[in-house]
């Protein structure tokens, strides 16, 4: 493997997250490029690789790993099977950026962590609210003191449902819209904060709109409690129409900030024939719509996987650890918790044997195991 | 010079502008790196080589135009010398970028395109509207038939007063807002609507604000009539207290689109303390302001440089021209020419022996000269 | 007629005005009520009637003003009709509030305003946004020095088309969207800048999307310059899609307003199935659609009335006159003459013989009689 | 009393809501006028009745109930006193309007309701949301089908601190923010869903930015789950700086709406100078200001107030009434309590000899009591 020059990348994955990357690096090509992508579907693989023109194509990512020039593989499986893909990346000695949420369990979080950690390769954990362009500008605004004592922290996604079909199964995802899309919010609140440790998780959630789809929940309303005394506010939600919507608020005692991803970006249009693509999950682009723009870039897409690179190259430090993810992972377990028990869980909440965190919410542990 | 690889730049000047381009060649590496920088003041272009790591400093441009390896050469200095620089440059045989308005007079710009056109170089004309993301969305949504016939097209760009002293001496900047920003709204107009010839044009001027430190308009309202049947409304200003405003507006007989690129894209924020940057000419960053983020990639800067560097690889088609230079040349003349006589001027419009435009307001051409 | 207690109110007509002067009147049944209506069309002013709960219905405006305890009259009719409504009105003894625009010709309006005088009654001239309660407040902070010197307002009104058949009918309505809608802007301007002289008037008119219902103009352009040094910038449309729109902005020296009536209002709403009303001329209350509140009183129109009922009790006195009316149709003609020819039109401007304002931009006069 | 005719209005109080209730009456004076004020400190019930002509002062208000004619008294006072002046008031034989919220316990609520039924009078609870016109008009929609199963409903208020002085004092208010503005939300959420039952309560509280003036606390989250299985989520803070906000969030399965009620209603305005006054709570009027305008209107105050007098003259059914402010108050203790034990509380919950709800939060009961 090389040591300089454009790191080379190969994806696992050819569905919306598979696509996103390849995007990526062509928005940003820099400092990688992608040289291969493995899928097991005949012809998904192949069609990835031909929009982007990626030169290798696989139908077994193990196959791909045993390309000498990679250096840096993206994981965009579902969830159960991030663990095992990251210990064989790992032990193939290349680097690991692994889509979120981190995994199953916490007992998989740990032995993806470990094993990177052994095998001396980076585990890049892909949240990419942390450099989501507008996001990044409150925390700067934040660091350089312009809301005083930040006490309030709100992060939401919502939109119509999930990519990825295969998130509608509980056993391959792990949860519903908490799963999907509450790691963001909480990965952010934690970051936006400075890392301070997480007192306490409450969540309650429910299945609005796609109960005959999934037995995961499609809303989701989260608040943790830091230990500097903030709190964090997350809302998700796969019932709410109309396209997607993502929204940070920042308030402290000095200041507030309110950045709005979608509605607040975009150019509010009325068309009656319609046109090309308005934004993710957008019913129609006739009548009125919020087109936006360059999405994969105002979501911090390509800077996130061009950081990812530039930490294999030692430019950079690593923004998202393995180490956030699992302590995301804890969360989104203590929050099934907390709705399954209608109390507000403290953390640390590790428990053991759990195999996915929704089963939490439907069999919550005794009070006497969640405090063990 | 190379024929592959990064294309090696040149910047001529050291203050706001060129300052944006050694910024936006750093935000997008891939195609360009700039190695020289050239301005008679001591200290500007080592304090900007500096800030940017470019290697070789010059006090007189035509000495840098003497290094080999530099094959594209970007002018950021006052319009009067846009001309000269550009024939110096083409014929040291490198290629031009030529920061907007191209020129003081047509003889001036025909001049350009000729010394460019015999030396086998390009001259880019560095309009940067043509590549902000938010306004490309929408010429996107309007090719692809979202507004119907699209009869009238909006563009507006409004702040306290121009960057750069010199633009205050309408000898060395020709004339006022109008010179400093109608010439974006007219290349705009004018490529939105897919290069229609313009039929006429009218300008209201007034000097509102600043006439203790200039002659030239401060405030500008023009209406562009294109033989398509189109209207072009562009309003610009240079009186305009609270921060920069840049915004777009397109109206179809079938659809419209509102593209407001500063107080549609910040974050609404309240701070008691301020912070760092809020947005080119906001007064304070205290009490509510409307911080925008990634500046120079939401006006479509380094993609404007980068597609230029394609350019001279042969990767890209020149989408903004020296003729389109010369047209909104054309147009300001003839814009000037209106606001002296309160009539609309129709083109073409190239009167002989104009010294700057902002004459014409002063004092313009006869009818009969104007139609000669 | 009562010297006290509520003011009896006979409407003339029965469309969509009269409908909001009935409405308005009940919103603020404080000063004054409505005891009559009268349309020739055979059932109309019956379902106004009932609507509203209004006595006493005529089919003939005349018998109306037979009736001894009417005191105010607000004419909802064709432009056409105006004059002699109010010669009818104001010689049976009652006070006339007509609905803009004024009159046909200059003359008329002279005639209007003389025989108001000469009867002893009221000429009030409806234009409402003097009391459209977000232009109000934009005025109040201009008159207590929030924008330092006012330079610039901008009013703009726009929408898919007229709401009554005849302002097809140029013959009935005097011209297209100028005439209007042209009149409110040019009222407001006027009005918000404290009726400084108005020195030149500039027009740029097209008809975009109904040339087929109209010999009107569908779009306009309009500048104003003011004795004062300012510039009115009016837009108004009869050719955009979507739901209406009208805002105002305010520049001056030391400050800015922006106010937008209707999306600067609304509950942005996305609704499936849809829902009962969105705001005028919206094509549909499905997908996204920008729903306002109240609208009568956010015009102002119940304010309106209300205050045309208090200045018969001489409790306030009159904003909004037939000499504004006057002023409001000079400049009309002078746009009109000012399309036709291509020059702004300087005032005073008092063609004689003008049969309706449009003809002056199908043969506009010649300069020579311009000037005359 | 009259049994027709306009309401005799007298006020209890002379602060910032009595100033409310007194020009709400002025702004709507068709069904109700104001001829008493009651206030005990001298010189303010005086300056209240000579700005809104109001013909009888009292320092007593039970002297005030000895006037014969007034036949309405609302209720502006400290949280302690609404349940013996609503007792006084009904004894009296006069209507009763009460502002929100009703009472300090469950036991003076239902003293409250009793007293004015046995006495045969109205008890309004003053709950101005409910007349809102934006969010009227969101329920309007919300009737019309517009958003298919409403699923989840948003309320918040937040700004920099109470109006009046004695609600930093506990004793007199019962709580912080959340009996101060957390009452509002809960009445609006349960309004807007059609009055479903609550089944529970869920609140996280803390006070960030007021520990130096009160014990209660000035943030507060709060969570409701309704027996049709909708969310309530209501935010509320007096540590928000930059001026007052208020907004509705409307979330169903087949629709969504946002209603802002000040920045998204108000007039974006810079101004250097400043001007009269922008918003409730703003802390300047220079630099980037939202103005609101006619803000008791876009509050719904005036039209509360006419229709509690509509009400008293049978006229209208009461929209608001003594058991809705029951019903808060019973959320209130739960919210409390639940903020205490970090556990969400299930209704009924209706403890017996709690002196103040924000006592719960101090010191919860224990779960056995809770369930009792």
């Amino acid at each position: 493997m090389a040591t300089s020059g454009k790191v080379k990348v190969g994806i696992i994955g050819s569905g919306f997250e598979a696509d996103i990357h390849a995007a990526s690096f062509k928005i940003m090509p820099e400092e990688a490029e992608v040289v291969a992508v493995a899928s097991p579907t005949r012809g998904h693989p192949e069609a990835l690789a031909k929009k982007y023109g990626i030169p290798r194509v696989f139908h077994d990512y193990r196959e791909m790993l045993k390309e000498k020039d990679i250096e840096m593989v993206t994981i965009n499986a579902p969830n159960h099977l991030h663990c095992a893909m990251t210990r064989d990346i790992a032990q193939a000695g290349k680097q690991v950026v692994c889509e979120k949420p981190l995994a199953m369990t916490l007992e998989e979080a740990d032995e993806m962590i470990d094993v990177c950690k052994k095998q001396g390769v980076m585990l890049a954990y892909a949240e990419e609210l942390l450099f989501t362009p507008k996001y990044v500008k409150a925390k700067q605004m934040a660091d350089q003191g312009a809301f005083g004592k930040v006490y309030l922290v709100k992060q939401s996604e919502k939109h119509s449902g999930p990519h990825a079909g295969w998130f509608w199964d509980v056993d391959k995802s792990g949860g519903g819209v908490f799963m999907d899309m509450g790691c963001h919010g909480i990965a952010f609140c934690y970051w936006f904060l400075g890392r301070p440790k997480i007192k306490s998780v409450y969540c309650q959630m429910a299945t609005y709109a796609h109960a005959d789809k999934t037995k995961g929940e499609d809303n989701c309303i989260c608040i943790l409690e830091f230990e500097n005394g903030a709190t964090g506010l997350i809302e998700d939600s796969w019932a709410k129409p109309g396209g997607m919507d993502d929204y940070t608020e920042i308030y402290g005692t000095r200041g507030v900030s309110y950045a709005d991803l979608h509605m607040g970006n975009a150019l509010p249009t009325f068309s009656e024939p319609g046109y090309g693509y308005a934004v993710e999950k957008a019913p129609s682009t006739q009548g009125w719509t919020y087109p936006v723009f360059e999405e994969h870039w105002n979501y911090g897409l390509p800077q996130e996987l061009d950081h990812f690179a530039r930490c294999v190259r030692g430019k950079d430090t690593l923004r998202s650890t393995g180490e956030d993810g699992r302590l995301v992972q804890e969360v989104l377990l203590a929050g099934y918790q907390s709705a399954g028990t209608g109390r507000k869980v403290e953390l640390p909440f590790r428990p053991k044997g759990v195999k996915k965190p929704i089963d939490l919410w439907w069999k919550p542990l005794s009070a006497r195991a969640e405090n063990a």
